[in-house]
């Protein structure tokens, strides 16, 4: 049985749905998940859709082929189709915190994540012998002030020779720089320890403490060149009381990191997520 | 420009989304809004979908006639078809408790809600001014266990006279009977003051205080025929700890209930709620 | 029976809480509620403590004088007691929008919050029928420009005739100029549409909307000069998709905004609210 | 420096908090955190405080010595003290399940939790590789009916040997008999799947697909003869849809029960619960 999973998104006009629908039954597909969003403001046509083929002679690329020509030029699609055989290829970008860590190798242990992770990447050492554990290849790029460029150009190479499809920066605490985020736009998956847009930047949590909020959030994000902008794919919330501390706002932050980040790289893994205009279109 | 909303559900084959699509193409219809659940313990189909037709010859009564010889009899479908134009009618049943009350003709008066009130029946004297204030004609029927079957009788010649579509239960207090509940099969909406299924019956809050549970809830469900059984719409939670007595719970709980019953009573009446197997869909 | 609330805050120093609770042992009151919190940043201590007195002869002006004489001087407390039996008095400031009003008044109708409200008063007629039918005086003030500071002190006569405790903006939709403020300090209370310091000044949900947030918010604080910037009370949020326009952040936000304030209220009358250095201490 | 904890109940009467405090003065100790509550229908109160002595002549053996003879018999008390050098130690039960034990195990790692874990017993092997991973002594105690009763002496003579103050059920998948029960009374830390007391018993997920339920919780509770029916530590719960398969409640679970456990254990260790009449009171 083949499965394929097709992201579309092009200018509204009426028809759109019955032409695709009708494309997919003529290959006699089977379509399992549908659902659609049309962004009123913008006038912007979003669909994700998933189909299966029980043809033997069924071809991921030729339907492409056909899909482009009699489809995505008419209406001006921008279009992704993907084979549901082909898991994609994660890259862990960490440096001195484990908590991220260990929570998304403990779900890749248990065959919760639809994903690959071909390699580890981290600035220190200190969580080497967790990438060992999980039998991870780890590569210990460190990275200064002279030797950023440098170590990108290592982290490159690394990407490229895994042909890795999407970078998690889990707890990595270095600004990631354009050469890596043209390589991978919207792609590069952040996790920030405040309820963005609130406390952008360094020590969310201690700007949190001093403004006295009773809620405090985690964001994960795309990353983009502007800091803590892009686009936002997942946030949860806890409440804090006046008796919490900074490190207790620290604690409880990882919690609510772990959750987020990882719920974010199950959405972006499963193909759920489309970005437009700087923002999400989450299909669930 | 005519809006229709179709829900429809049926055994899952291939090929029905793909009709049903084309044949609002072929009707000039563009789809605004779809969306599709497949159960497939089941393999059941459901889906609800919106579509506008912007010719003055469109008629609703000769669509559902269409629809039903062209599509609905081949996939032998379970069917409704909803002109947007016309708002439902809502019954209101309450007792002593005024909370969720206030709050649904609260919202209703801002134009929150889209559907009329065409009346209020109440056991008790207590909450006419509220109905009054709010210039919405309210019905005295006092039940007792001799007269429950003739107060029953008054009940459904209101209803059947102002050709209600659906009742709210805000917080009634009494059974309804068989009579009324196979009249309006899940189309009435009751509030329950706790998470079903845990605490079902009287006095929840109470058993609640007893548990010493954590987290309180509110449930909004159809009545059936077994008590507070029925497929659930909408449910709600907060937290409680050690130092809240029972009266604070009631309290708390009264945010809830206005919260739960309101979002139901909206799901309703913008038709986004299908029931199969006594659970719901609700598409959102 | 005589029941007494006691607040205090001063530089933390052992020995505090057992002179205190000394003291009232002396007075022959039987505590029935501590709480207290240091501020280990700051060596700062907060008590809120509440003592019941059975004697006939119990003088709260008495009490606290001898409070004052023998221990508050003592240690350079600042304090605050009162007498169960005096309910604050509240202001209520509105302008067209109804969903909070209609809230509060419910709830002080059903006899939930512990304060009474001497009047309303509103920069518009709109709402004034609401004022009439739950029987509680309305002051029409129009504010402009050029009016503002007569409308103040309009404002200040009336707050002063009737004596008033606190203030509640709710969703009064006018800046509060200092006149105001300073003879109210900590002391009005606003709630302010969105997750703060998320989406500070107006039109907060077009600001959620443009940034794609996933969870919006509300907060209730009290009023300082630096707008949407004073200490906060209480939070809330709600979950958000890429499918809800601005209108139904709107919407889902009322629901926020009422209980938000609401709880904020209940707080500040029940007086289990402390400032200091622009956060609240809350006691619970 | 020296600290204490002390946790109290006693039926209720005035005074207490004054002999109390009082007596910590006494003795030079710097009380820094004291809650108390007072169930109103039983008439009892419940007390937790942290003292500091800074003599270094304090030894917390005395301190018991003097505060059960001059306080405790005094009021009839029941109460523990605590130093805060001392560690508890927690044994980790389990079975094929690890989301729980590397969660736990990564908070240990971490610092995040204030125990020391002894060892981990498990009557299946699957898991011992993480036991090896962390460094914690692993012991395979295999458990079919007929040996059940060797199987629970063999474990009860390691918690002897380890001193081992409680114990956690981390999805450890066997009921617990009364042997080990009446060893450690209120010292079991059991997680439900489910929210208490809907869906007691075994299988919760598959009961709350088919009731199609809104929302799923977690429950962590002290283990007691009745089944799942001991006193409720913590609860949390996570919104699900109609879309959502028995597979996805039971992933989506997973979160919930990993931080609920965790919060369950470090209330636990932290001295923070109390049990009365089958319920908790606990101090945060």
């Amino acid at each position: 049985m083949n499965k394929i999973t097709i992201l579309i998104h092009c200018k509204d006009r009426s028809g759109i749905i019955a032409n695709i629908t009708s494309f997919i039954a003529k290959k006699d597909g089977n379509i399992v998940y549908i659902d659609q969003h049309v962004d009123r403001e913008q006038n912007i046509f979003f669909m994700r859709l998933e189909s299966e083929f029980d043809s033997d002679e069924f071809s991921t690329e030729s339907f492409k082929e056909c899909f482009k020509r009699d489809l995505a030029e008419k209406f001006r699609m921008k279009w992704r189709i993907y084979s549901s055989e082909k898991k994609p290829k994660m890259a862990l970008f960490i440096s001195k915190y484990d908590h991220c860590l260990y929570d998304l190798l403990g779900r890749y242990n248990s065959g919760e994540l639809n994903l690959e992770i071909p390699f580890i990447v981290s600035n220190h050492k200190d969580l080497e012998h967790i990438a060992h554990n999980f039998d991870i290849p780890f590569y210990h790029i460190p990275v200064t002030k002279d030797t950023k460029s440098e170590a990108e150009d290592q982290q490159s190479a690394l990407l490229q020779e895994h042909q890795v499809d999407f970078i998690v920066l889990a707890r990595y605490m270095q600004i990631v720089s354009e050469k890596i985020i043209n390589q991978y736009p919207n792609k590069i998956i952040n996790i920030h320890h405040s309820f963005l847009p609130a406390f952008v930047g360094a020590k969310p949590y201690h700007s949190a403490y001093k403004r006295g909020v009773k809620i405090i959030g985690a964001t994960s994000h795309y990353v983009t060149e502007e800091l803590d902008a892009g686009p936002i794919i997942e946030q949860d919330v806890t409440r804090v009381t006046h008796a919490h501390s900074i490190s207790d706002l620290i604690a409880k932050g990882r919690d609510l990191e772990k959750i987020v980040l990882a719920n974010a790289v199950k959405l972006h893994a499963n193909r759920k997520v489309m970005v437009y205009n700087n923002k999400t279109v989450i299909f669930t």
